[in-house]
């Protein structure tokens, strides 16, 4: 159970041959009553948005924040495939359409996969009457949805979360992040509950400042990442703004989480918390620094507590730094304090901390009252392995 | 030859046992009158600046630029050491100036190696003795003190340039770079050109800017990078700003391709050209983002010509940009066009270039007329091997 979850949702998945493994690769979010339905969306800051970016936020700009469905494909970015990619994506969102018996406009579209091939059409015009018609309130449907979004993905991403007497379902894909990634990240929610478009951009800018956009795999920024919310009003709870907000960063943040575990070659999840900051921004810079280090990331593969890197990353991070201000620890194991190492600290117990596999390094910089938190994960050969070559 | 082709100029090399490796660890690069000459640095911009990097800053200050010898030291970067690192690196300062007859502000102190890790002052204090009578103007000494400075390096990085009249000798350890780089970049360069300090500076920094600082291996910027130029005056040649700059120029230049062609763990060099700007500030961010990027550099490490994740790194790069003005082309072949695929491209040309050890990637931005060029290399499983663990 996950995106219908919510009441008023159905969802279908299908592999209509775009990934020629076979694999599940078109999937479908629909209000139940097929109507647009308030609706809300975050994309890419990538300035080479793909096609279906620039579709979707045209689509949402013209309904003024309305949306029946959300098509989802994988295998094919459809980014850098000039014009014949973008009416390619409106052409999907046409036959969609048209199938569900809505405007065009009412329907967004997401795709993940690779970047700079043209969309193999035939085979996903001949997919969408399937899809259509697959599509179901039950639990199965909502899990081939899931499904049909992965691309490096070893597991299926689905949350449900419960607010205040309304119910927030999503699912996502990504083995990596909305702002910094390129294996794409892609976020589908929904939500039974009854609010306006306004408010659910609002709620949702909210949730993924403080989750998808404090994650880190790579460093990468995707031409794809979309995170898009509809809301169906079915439960007739009318959530306040700040209970909307915490309902979706409960369900972004499990989202999020699930992306790092399964970040492509990763053993282990780290985060990085740094406190103490001179400023907000500060303490973010500072964190995202430590997180993407690559030299920091291949420490934490070794299970190798090289403080030292970490220092390095904070000092050159842009963020105010005192080096004789600064402390780190690993696990809650002081290991550097004032800047220099913790005489006698206990090595042993730090080393069981980095053969977990989930690690937490807080740094304190000793300069003000702020802090942030970046979720990353080590560097092994596995993400070298996946990412060498396409084929 | 190197440090020491330059007339006036002595160097020497010794394993004093701060490697347990038994390896090379302590060099000298000494003017042989043993007298302060004009002097001119450049140090890492990391907050987090090693006290060797903190006593060299105060030394040519209160000098006002004149230095009688560089003392390099590899294997502990005595970097996060507090006080009591500053209180050594001033002491191996004295020692060698007491040995050498010359006042211990103008004597330059350069580490490189483990950080948080006090030095094995004795061992290092023993060795000064022998390794200021080592010294000599042959080219052996040279390749001693090469030798002594170098950490994950694989290769003595040595160059000797003529200038008009004057020659530039340099050596450098690094497998990566000045901005960007933990593995800690260091040079020490030498002249027998006749050059105020002021005149070396200006001339150093400009030779800096357009080498060492257009180079990445990971976009880490370490806490003890910095490279050092004395100037004997021995030549009695006084060149013009523009021929120091020149020869400072090429000297950095061809120390910095070795330092990129050895990086840790890389089987290829790129050099990534970023043309048609709207700026140079643009063309370099968006040079160094497609340079730095770990799925370029993953890319590069398979032989796959994936150029749309140069085109994404182009897109997040922060500089401006339109996706349908873009190009790219792999060793002059142009693979893509309008920001979609160029049709037809020979495939096959491609794969031939991309399995070359030196490979080109020139992305034309359409907007301007501002150019930049960063030299970067692959990531392979050598690179996480390397920097897994410290022991």
């Amino acid at each position: 159970v996950s995106v219908n979850a919510p009441r008023g949702f159905t969802a279908s998945g299908i592999a209509c041959g775009i990934k020629h493994s076979g694999n599940l690769d078109l999937a479908l979010v629909a209000t139940e009553s097929v109507q647009g339905v308030p609706a809300a969306a975050v994309f890419t800051s990538n300035r080479a948005a793909a096609a279906p970016v620039t579709v979707s936020r045209a689509h949402l700009v013209s309904t003024g924040g309305r949306a029946a469905a959300v098509v989802v494909s994988s295998g094919n970015a459809n980014a850098a495939t000039g014009a014949r990619g973008v009416s390619d994506a409106e052409r999907i969102c046409e036959l969609t359409a048209r199938s569900l018996g809505v405007s065009p406009r009412e329907v967004l579209i997401c795709q993940t996969g690779l970047i700079g091939i043209q969309l193999p059409m035939e085979r996903i015009e001949s997919g969408i009457g399937a899809l259509v018609s697959a599509r179901d309130s039950g639990p199965q449907l909502a899990a081939l949805a899931a499904e049909a979004i992965m691309t490096t993905d070893t597991v299926r991403k689905e949350v449900v979360v419960e607010g205040g007497g309304f119910t927030v379902g999503a699912m996502a894909k990504g083995a990596a992040m909305l702002a910094p990634n390129l294996a794409t990240m892609l976020a589908v929610l929904t939500t039974d509950a009854e609010c306006e478009a306004g408010e659910l951009q609002v709620g949702l800018a909210r949730a993924v400042e403080t989750t998808f956009n404090q994650m880190t795999v790579d460093g990468c920024t995707s031409t794809n990442d979309s995170v898009v919310l509809l809301a169906s009003g079915s439960s007739t709870v009318r959530p306040t703004p700040d209970e909307l907000a915490a309902a979706l960063e409960r369900a972004c943040s499990q989202l999020a989480s699930m992306m790092v575990a399964d970040a492509e070659g990763a053993t282990k999840v780290v985060k990085v918390v740094v406190r103490g900051a001179a400023s907000l921004v500060d303490a973010r810079r500072a964190a995202r620094k430590v997180a993407e280090s690559m030299l920091v990331k291949c420490s934490l593969n070794g299970e190798d507590a090289y403080w030292g890197r970490v220092l390095s990353e904070l000092g050159s991070s842009g963020a105010e730094f005192v080096m004789d201000r600064v402390s780190v620890s690993y696990g809650g194991i002081p290991v550097c304090r004032g800047g220099t190492a913790v005489p006698g600290h206990d090595v042993d117990e730090v080393r069981a901390h980095m053969s977990r596999s989930e690690v937490e390094i807080t740094c304190d910089l000793g300069l003000g009252e702020f802090s942030a938190e970046v979720l990353s994960c080590d560097l092994g050969h596995g993400y070298i392995d996946e990412n060498r070559t396409t084929s």
